[in-house]
């Protein structure tokens, strides 16, 4: 007889600050019955600007403080930590770590189209993580991609569906759009929050490729042979919490933010 | 007979990232016979949107490193760490700290103007320290304040003369102008870079007060009776120097900057 492990170890999420909400708003969809501890590193966000050493850094004081919590399982929903620091995480740490980039990438593949393009964070265009990722796994569809700074910012200002965001996102998307790009891959987690005004640039014939539920498909994978026993519970750390990034938690889990704490994170 | 002392000391201007520099700009123009330590604290910028707690914490690392270094003054060119920090810094410093707030509000002042605007991040609006300080220093005139999120992401992107600006600019002045503000104060560093779309959007009959030459007068004023003897060089210690932080840096100096240097700050 097959003994099925029970865990109560919650799933450990981890982001630059609360952009991964909109991830773990897929993951609570998918799996009601397990715990989640979602960790935003808000003292130090944004990681979009910053270099490949000093996102490694941090994501691994991140996946240290999560780890010494106890988590069972590290989803980095964070693209920028994703691109640059996956293999370090992955090395450093005793549980399955599952990143962001792989499942959009598949998603996207899903379509079945010939032009892919990609919006993300200069640091996440810049390690060209997509670009390779989308290579390895199939060769066939032509990338492009564009670097969007302002999108975090326009996100957390609450103007998803604004004439400016929309001024923006015509600036960032031309080249994209001139090109007749068939899907865009919304490599950040904060995009998801500009759907309205990113739809209303890209026509409907472009897709949208939000990344959260094939991330939840990618969790469902790595699970094996245990289900869930956890009590549902979420728990928030922040290691900065403003009144900015409570107001912007809320915005994204359409609700006051539960058990919230803030924490310091070990140093490397 | 009176012993001048002369001092081959730095100055040193610290701010939460590039932003600052456009002060250590007007103080070259001002002493160009003095050496200068420039730290901007990239790793962790934006302070804007973080609680003041935080910024404390972050702006006490900032002073004990510029400190080490032996700087014999200390210029706090962060509008948020002036706000929220400065009599934490004054009382840890062994050094003349100058923030640049007082500087501003002064210049303000000295405009005779009925009617004074605030603009600044989220974190100097809420810590309410241009109100207060202009309030104690001349209750006459009015003061109104508003939080301008988008307006850093807006200079680090260059477009300080770009519709998309003018289109933010018009909403976060739009209460000012219809208030028929006087004069407006641009409180963070780098809104100046902002000067072009912000000049269109108040008109010609509103005085936009940089105070980056007023922090020059307050630097002048607590020389005392040293003068300089210092090499003229500038040394630039950043936490994180990513592409985008030396892309910004040189579009403010007009110059890649010199002698950098990527430094760990101590922590408290």
């Amino acid at each position: 007889m097959n003994v099925r492990i029970a865990s109560q170890r919650p799933i450990g999420v981890f982001d630059s600050g609360v952009g991964g909400l909109t991830v773990l708003r897929a993951l609570r969809r998918r799996f009601p019955g397990e715990s989640f501890l979602y960790l935003g590193d808000t003292a130090r966000l944004p990681y979009g600007t910053k270099s490949a050493a000093t996102v490694q850094r941090y994501a691994l004081n991140a996946a240290r403080h999560l780890e010494e919590h106890g988590v069972r399982l590290l989803v980095v929903a964070c693209n920028t930590a994703s691109s640059y620091a996956l293999p370090e995480l992955a090395a450093a740490s005793s549980v399955p770590v599952v990143g962001v980039v792989e499942p959009g990438v598949r998603a996207a593949l899903a379509l079945g189209v010939r032009r892919i393009g990609v919006l993300g964070t200069e640091g996440t265009i810049r390690s060209g993580s997509y670009q390779s990722t989308l290579a390895a796994l199939d060769g066939r569809p032509e990338v492009r991609a564009a670097a969007c700074p302002l999108f975090v910012p326009l996100a957390e200002e609450g103007w998803g569906d604004h004439p400016v965001t929309d001024q923006v996102a015509r600036h960032y998307l031309a080249p994209l759009l001139r090109w007749r790009v068939q899907a865009l891959i919304l490599g950040c987690t904060h995009y998801p929050l500009l759907r309205p005004s990113l739809e209303r640039v890209a026509g409907p014939d472009v897709h949208l490729v939000d990344s959260a539920s094939a991330v939840a498909d990618a969790v469902a994978a790595s699970f094996g042979d245990t289900e869930s026993a956890g009590s549902g519970e979420v728990h928030i750390h922040l290691t900065d919490a403003s009144d900015h990034f409570l107001r912007v938690a809320r915005m994204i889990l359409e609700a006051p933010p539960g058990h919230l704490e803030v924490v310091t994170l070990p140093q490397a």
